[in-house]
């Protein structure tokens, strides 16, 4: 399993110094949407200039205009773009379509999706590489037990990777049912933490292979 | 019938290049969410300055986090954001709240939904403002006709005002059904024209009242 550390409702400045930190703990560093608002596709470019060798995720949650905007970030440095499920097939394909002539990747995200499983196979027809089974965060806290059905996503997900983000902490990781994703993405837990070095090593621990 | 000119795939530079042709031939400037994506708010909040009386639309599209990223859009001096139709009812519900602590308005975008209609009432009673029923420009070009029902978007809307997008230009304007929108958002016919006074005129001479 992979840690991707999101880094969310931060200036530039602190996103910096945050990567600085745990760079060495972590597999993907995602700019999260929050921070690409606030700051731009600059904030891309800003962190894959200082840590070439960091894979990065742009969470752009491309819903429209996905030729544009992916490139977007594939020009400030992306490696990895994010997408909308709920986007109409054409945008998903436009997408993985731009990624390819890059030599890059797109990460279709479900959050808001009424029938997320029932989308799955249709993603990976569409040529994306990862999936993202998220809970939104405006939901509240989750709890153990709330995510427990990656089975469903698995078997229709074909050679997606399955990440899986909102909430995780080292509760969810434990008690997360099998099969485990691929990537386990974890924003606060570690971002907030008082020592984040620690936090992402504790997460590491509960995270298996 | 109000024009929101929609400013999209252009630097800031050029996106104050635009308000300062049209400005008075507008009634609502929005920053397109491929121009925050490229600039961070910081091309809400240099429009703002500028030009304080106009209304500024922020198309954020919303989709977790509303809090946050609201608090971003506001903060900018932005007088709506954008909220996906997709997201979360709580994610709509806390974008509305905050809006109403600025005494400013929420936008909420139909765009990818399949069953849109069907979304009106329980957008409307999550408190949203603006109702925008939007085609992706991912799906190509939109011909006369495609806009033909926004009578059931209307029966739903209660208080909301109807806001259309996508592809918007004279001829969709002209053979639109009864009942036309309360705003037309209106990109590229005005912005990809060599003459955007001209075509800004053009476009509200077929909006009727």
């Amino acid at each position: 399993m992979l840690l991707q550390l999101a880094i969310d409702c931060f200036t530039l400045d602190e996103a910096l110094a945050i990567t600085e930190e745990v760079s060495d703990l972590v597999d993907i560093v995602e700019v999260g949407t929050p921070l690409i608002l606030r700051e731009g596709v600059a904030a891309v470019r800003r962190l894959k200039e200082k840590y070439p060798f960091l894979c990065i995720l742009a969470d752009m949650k491309i819903i429209d205009g996905a030729e544009y905007e992916s490139r977007l970030a594939f020009d400030a440095g992306a490696d990895i773009v994010t997408v909308l499920a709920a986007a109409e097939d054409q945008t998903i394909a436009i997408a993985t379509h731009t990624s390819e002539e890059y030599g890059k990747e797109v990460m279709v995200d479900l959050i808001g999706l009424k029938d997320a499983a029932g989308r799955t196979s249709e993603i990976e027809q569409l040529g994306a590489h990862y999936l993202c089974v998220h809970r939104s965060t405006d939901l509240g806290q989750r709890g153990p037990g709330t995510v427990h059905d990656l089975g469903q996503f698995k078997a229709a997900a074909g050679d997606m990777k399955i990440a899986v983000a909102g909430g995780i902490d080292t509760q969810v990781l434990q008690y997360m049912a099998i099969p485990k994703p691929d990537i386990a993405i974890v924003g606060s837990y570690i971002t907030n933490s008082e020592n984040r070095r620690e936090a992402a090593s504790t997460i590491r621990n509960h995270m298996g292979e």
